[in-house]
């Protein structure tokens, strides 16, 4: 490990603070809601469509509703019933698609069983389609050339960290643990449009530690507590953890704290920079989900 | 080079034959064919249409009219002049669309350059888009738990040779060079969704030797002849050679040959199985438009 404390004399790990960085857009946002104000009397919409009671579900779309409130965008609340039917909620987002103040519509997921999910995302409009889900838009992300009109919000965070941090992404080797849609494969897409030489790892993979030690970049997305260890680190790499466990911890009163998929301490001895969770990615999200937003109104009210 | 000496004496190279597996692949299509025309008195129909009269099109198109009668499916002609313009090519297109016996549309590319590909390729019905390139087929390619209509005929064919020839694509590594959307990335995209650890190596990329050299799987759609040398490869390694460039052969009436992006004769030493170029993917790209046709058909007849 010598070459690895050699390396951390010279160069110490930065911490990645997501929450500041994520604060920052947040204001040049509210900045730019303010000129649309201004110039054309209009301001973005955010439909935030949620169903049922879940805890977990309420604490995001609260977040994301307060988030908007904050920027100056108009959030558009719905709230139905555990047991709304396909239909009813489907007809919900026909009406948001037609809505001409609702710039974008976000369904909170999961859905209740008895939905599918699937059917439900693709009737929003893709223009509207500010989480960028739709598979025509990750067909665009992936093709050379082509460009989707909103860019998933959590992959689209992590390449935002990246640069304002001052990671270069050209060239460099990028490893992503994980292959989801909502993460892994969209993220990868950006990393190989941004000229990264990519690797996608997965729970079918073998030697994933040798393949994350190539890595300039990692992204990890494994919804794996602890997973990566600081030795699978290449010295001075960058580090993008996306991943949120809940582990046990008995101090505290929820019983539980989160945690990433990468082991945090050991990688601040070895990473050239680091994110912390929470406090890394999840804010970005959020800031992320606020840009499309804000650039869907734009195509709408600047003309 | 004693270890690849070794490993040639107890494990010869095998040359896949591409050129056979397709017409094996031709047959199983011709009997499909002839039982749904039995069946149902109806059998699959491919429209391709050509604008203008480039030599290299016009011998691609007639190849695959002549593919089309061999089993039994019915070619649509549109042979279109130079000075078409890009209103009528598109309702020739949309005639096409609406035409209950064409299951399957092909424009030949590329197209003059007063007319916007992107934009008559978009026109193709998605029921009918048998060469797999509109947007949504590769946004659905892409995602996990999603599928295309209809995957794009090149990429296919790589996988379909892999699988004929014994090959095991899970858990596997593979590296794809290049990242075009008819080739690198559609390739990566079924490779990952076959189980495979993927990375996509390009322009770009720096050190791509030796990350070639951890592959199992190497497809090659660089465009660069003799681009990948015998030492390049890891002894064994699968590699599907889909490069076709044309070199300088004065030996020839022609003056010219066509060769791979990998040094075929080097290669022989150390693969375990390897593609030649002619003769290997090539003729997989029109089997499985064949069979993208057929599939199409099947839809539309087999209710």
């Amino acid at each position: 490990m010598a070459s690895q404390e050699q390396h951390q004399e010279q160069n110490p790990c930065v911490i990645i603070d997501g929450k500041a960085i994520a604060q920052t857009i947040r204001s040049e946002i509210a900045e730019e809601v303010k000129q649309l104000s201004e110039k054309f009397g209009k301001v973005p919409g955010l439909a935030v469509v949620i169903v049922g009671c879940r805890k977990d579900s309420q604490s995001y779309v609260n977040m994301k509703r307060k988030a908007c409130a904050e920027v100056g965008i108009k959030s558009f609340d719905v709230d139905l019933p555990e047991n709304v039917s396909e239909a009813d909620l489907i007809h919900q987002v026909h009406d948001l698609n037609a809505h001409p103040d609702v710039h974008g519509i976000l369904v909170q997921l999961p859905l209740p069983s008895h939905i599918n999910e699937e059917k439900v995302l693709s009737e929003i409009s893709i223009e509207k389609d500010v989480d960028g889900f739709h598979p025509l838009n990750i067909g665009k992300l992936s093709m050379k050339g082509r460009e989707p009109l909103f860019e998933p919000c959590t992959p689209k965070g992590c390449l935002e960290l990246l640069a304002r941090s001052g990671v270069t992404v050209k060239g460099k080797r990028a490893v992503v643990v994980g292959r989801s849609n909502i993460v892994g494969l969209p993220v990868s897409m950006l990393l190989l449009k941004a000229d990264a030489t990519v690797t996608i790892v997965h729970s079918r993979s073998t030697n994933i530690e040798s393949i994350i030690r190539e890595a300039d970049i990692i992204i990890a997305a494994a919804g794996q507590a602890y997973m990566i260890k600081g030795d699978w680190i290449k010295p001075g790499a960058a580090v993008i953890d996306v991943g949120t466990n809940a582990v046990d911890d008995p101090s505290r009163k929820s019983g539980y704290r989160l945690v990433g998929d990468v082991d945090f301490k050991e990688a601040c001895k070895v990473a050239g920079c680091v994110t912390p969770v929470p406090g890394g990615v999840g804010p970005m999200t959020v800031a992320m989900l606020l840009k499309n937003t804000l650039d869907g109104a734009k195509r709408k009210i600047v003309q």
